[in-house]
């Protein structure tokens, strides 16, 4: 293994360039169409060598940052992140509107199971009560942009697997069981390293950041309908209160 | 270098490691109080050798979400992160009470600069206009909990930095601007890995992650009174809507 490879606090040499390099095109420091300097002289600013800054710009490329012009060098590519506002009225397929071609939503898996002491205390249930939990993706123009995982009551929504599938929006599984409208109770963010499945099921590079939120949503009486917990590829998305 | 500080995708193991458990923490699987599984067991799940183990640990440790007790093994200590509320009415003394024993503002440095085209944009000035800039951080309990860059129009706040300086607070300095009342217009959040300048004024590791916020706050008027990029650490902050 080369001193270009070696781990400094766990991160390789080139994901540290690759990193200061996006942090520089999101800081506004490269703007959209600006010439990234060249392999030398980004060697020298990282005390790396050109394999390694390779490696790095490769990276940056597959994300869709850099391109680079045969004989003519490597270019910024604006990195378009998807804009998902969370308010009181928070709709998948309206807050994306305009932002991307195609918008599908994928059913994963589903299983009813006894409810966690979070997700009772989310739900207003008492812990082990029978619940609905669904997995579930969406895809905006073919990029994987959130992997869901949501619980409901099972008592009031026994078929919402079934229904979601077919119908593959939650507003309108809500409006055939009768709930006219609904809101977001409340909604927590943080951030942390994909694991694994997420890794795999976003198609995110190892090392790569969600953004998770946690929402509550609730019927007109106050009633909590579901509990979600949605990882966002912090590289392709982010959340406007 | 051993096989077991080798990089997979950029991220040593120890730290893919370090990684799994604080998931499982923060995900419910691991309780505050439970004991780990021994370092045997880690090792093999994890195919690693158990000195890797004990660096994942050791770095758990460090960041003061596990523990190890002589002789009895390695114990979860609850991950005790700070919400911080975003709305309408965001004040950051208010959103933190009650939940750390002191939290102290430190004036990092400010300068007079001309507004770029995105500082331009948030405070509706044009691209080129004299605005205060100021670099701050706050601290709760003696820990960074965020690293604040906020930009001012200078004409109307020409000595806004000695005033923060002094008095600390960013509503006093408001009042003392004879401005009785501003809200929050807007907060676009995102998350990446912490630059070189925040790991170390915010006292991470390598590799850390940090939220981003971006808000822009107003006056009764409607008029952009400052425009706030602040990075909080995420393993010790989350962000509540």
């Amino acid at each position: 293994m080369t001193k270009s490879q070696s781990a400094s606090g766990g991160v390789a040499l080139w994901r540290q360039i690759a990193d200061a390099i996006r942090l520089d095109i999101v800081g506004g420091k490269l703007a959209n169409g600006d010439r990234l300097p060249t392999e030398a002289l980004l060697a020298e600013r990282f005390s790396a060598n050109r394999h390694t800054v390779r490696r790095a710009l490769a990276v940056l490329a597959e994300e869709g940052v850099v391109a680079a012009e045969q004989g003519r060098g490597t270019f910024v590519k604006s990195i378009r992140r998807l804009s998902y506002p969370i308010g009181k009225r928070t709709r998948f397929r309206e807050g994306l509107r305009g932002q991307a071609g195609s918008l599908t939503s994928v059913s994963i898996s589903d299983k009813i199971e006894n409810a966690t002491a979070r997700v009772a205390e989310a739900l207003g249930l008492k812990p082990g009560t029978k619940v609905v939990r669904t997995e579930s993706m969406s895809v905006a123009d073919g990029v994987p942009i959130s992997r869901s995982t949501t619980w409901l009551p099972y008592r009031r929504f026994p078929d919402f697997a079934a229904r979601i599938k077919e119908m593959q929006s939650t507003t309108m599984v809500f409006q055939s069981y009768e709930i006219a409208d609904y809101s977001r109770a409340s909604t927590r963010i943080s951030a942390r390293h994909a694991d694994f499945e997420e890794t795999r099921s976003l198609n995110l590079a190892p090392g790569a950041i969600v953004l998770v939120s946690e929402a509550v949503d609730i019927d007109l009486e106050g009633e909590p309908l579901s509990y979600a917990l949605t990882r966002f590829p912090a590289e392709r998305m982010e959340l406007v209160v």
